[in-house]
């Protein structure tokens, strides 16, 4: 990639101050017409480019794009993140990434931020944040993109369309003998429900397999809540013989609790994640996953931003293909 | 802990707009005797927090903290980036997490912003930038801290203490019958050149062990140079019997190229890495590494930034011990 030139360099060949290449751009203050040509010939020679910073100047707008997640030591983010800024920086945005840790305080208190520092966007995974909620963004003209299971109003959004992927999952443990399915799922306070276990739901249906209520356990995302969750699986008067895990943070859990305790993975329980982040081709044995490209998200996500930026008014939905990758826990 | 009092909140029991309560809180507008006086009879009886809100409104800088780091992917960030949030949230600041690809453009680019945005502080770990990069930002007032193995010039610093790890890793390797080490090293650009490396040499001379130059191959500190590293070494016209790498997720890329390649750790070769990051103990087989903790570097961070913005502005260096882990890759 070519070296951006500085508006200092600007300046030096112009032969004038910074101040005075950035009231040229700005128009803040007025300037010489002299001056201004002297600047502007700068500018045209050195191949200087007016995004992001004359952007900013102008508009008085940030060129830091915000990424708002609910946990950043889920690596399905940094892969998110990744994709998000190389799609980002060539329009000279720099993506930031900022953890609410699912509280809906930190949710709120961050989009406010974005407003107030008047950032150039923002991608979020909502967690336990109103719907409507992005109305304020919208207010201040700030472009944003939803990545989320659910529906928010008044904002654009990217989903998985899953519902295949979870149904060859669910075939596969019918196939392979097993008869009851638990659900490590999210929080029964999170926006919009749990569409994951829906689908979990509708799919073991179609299987004729029983995911009985005392093995739905609601829980974070997390490495930790994958560890509990299985705590209370193995405590069940009837245990489960396979597991369908909201996350692969929280499948890697289970795996955890199952090492911890001397249950065996796939023979006593066979266990499935959701995302295909990294690790789960790593960790042994290898997760089975339903696999939901966080780089696809990301250049999803970015190109929705940028239509916004470049004056796109009307709401768009775009869907992320996940797919079923069965390997060694089921 | 306590939900935070909005502004919107002490305008509506004040009965005047949102605006009002900023002119109040800024000074930046004049305001009649009676609603100020509502307003700060709103803001008492509320228990409304002055900061960060009216910190912001008065010092024009933001409440967010950058925390810019070289790769995402890195596991050890994600919990840097946790630690320094947990201990900053208190004092009502939101760390926004800033990958730089380890490319010095955006690691100066990123500084820049945090200039032109007036951020609330920034923690570091450099990898191209310049030594005296940090003068910007001191002139700026804008508090920093740095978190590497060498030093900066003008700025905090957090360090490991590792030497004494380095040797036990080196002995142990020693004592269990390796004598041809290879190091996956940092890239031959790195600002300050590369400490660990030296540490990992002056171990290896004391424990009697040999590192030949041709086994001493540098790289990105990522998984994929994990990867590429290991069939560099076992190119080798001798090859090594053990690798020492610049960290855990190198150390994994060196694991999937001996997968790959029908390599076997430990008995063709051990494998040591650095940070001992979540999922160190969760590959298999289990990683040995150095473990140089995430959150008390991401707690020292935070306590440093704290004591800047109160207004120290002596240099402090901080070094966090770190220990050797013998698991099962050695």
């Amino acid at each position: 990639m070519q070296r951006r030139v500085t508006m200092t360099e600007v300046a030096r060949a112009a032969g004038v101050s910074s101040a005075t290449v950035s009231y040229v751009l700005s128009g803040k203050r007025p300037v010489s017409d002299g001056t201004r040509q002297a600047v502007e010939e700068a500018i045209v020679r050195l191949g200087f480019s007016l995004n992001p910073v004359a952007r900013s100047l102008r508009t008085g707008r940030s060129t830091l794009v915000a990424l708002v997640i609910p946990d950043i030591a889920n690596p399905f983010y940094a892969h998110l993140a990744s994709s998000l800024q190389d799609e980002l920086r060539a329009h000279g945005c720099h993506v930031v990434v900022s953890n609410t840790g699912a509280r809906r305080e930190a949710e709120e208190d961050l989009l406010r931020e974005v407003v107030n520092q008047r950032f150039a966007g923002v991608v979020m995974t909502p967690f336990r944040l109103d719907r409507d909620a992005f109305q304020e963004l919208r207010r201040a003209g700030i472009p944003a993109v939803v990545s989320a299971d659910v529906e928010f109003s008044d904002v654009d959004l990217v989903m998985p369309d899953s519902a295949a992927a979870v149904r060859q999952a669910l075939a596969l443990l019918a196939a392979s003998g097993r008869r009851r399915v638990g659900v490590i799922a999210g929080p029964r306070d999170a926006t919009g429900g749990d569409p994951r276990l829906q689908r979990i739901k509708d799919a073991a249906a179609a299987a004729g397999l029983s995911i009985p209520e005392e093995l739905i356990v609601p829980g974070e995302h997390t490495r930790r809540a994958g560890v509990l969750g299985f705590r209370r699986l193995m405590a069940a008067r009837h245990r489960p013989d396979a597991v369908m895990c909201v996350n692969d943070v929280t499948a890697v859990g289970v795996m955890d609790g199952a090492e911890h305790t001397g249950v065996d993975i796939p023979a006593d329980i066979a266990v499935i994640g959701h995302d295909d982040i990294d690790f789960a081709s790593l960790v042994r044995p290898r997760l089975t996953t339903i696999s939901y490209p966080a780089h696809q998200v990301g250049r999803t996500a970015a190109r929705l931003l940028l239509q916004q930026m470049d004056g796109r008014a009307s709401r768009r939905v775009e869907h992320v293909v996940a797919e079923f990758v069965a390997r060694s826990t089921t």
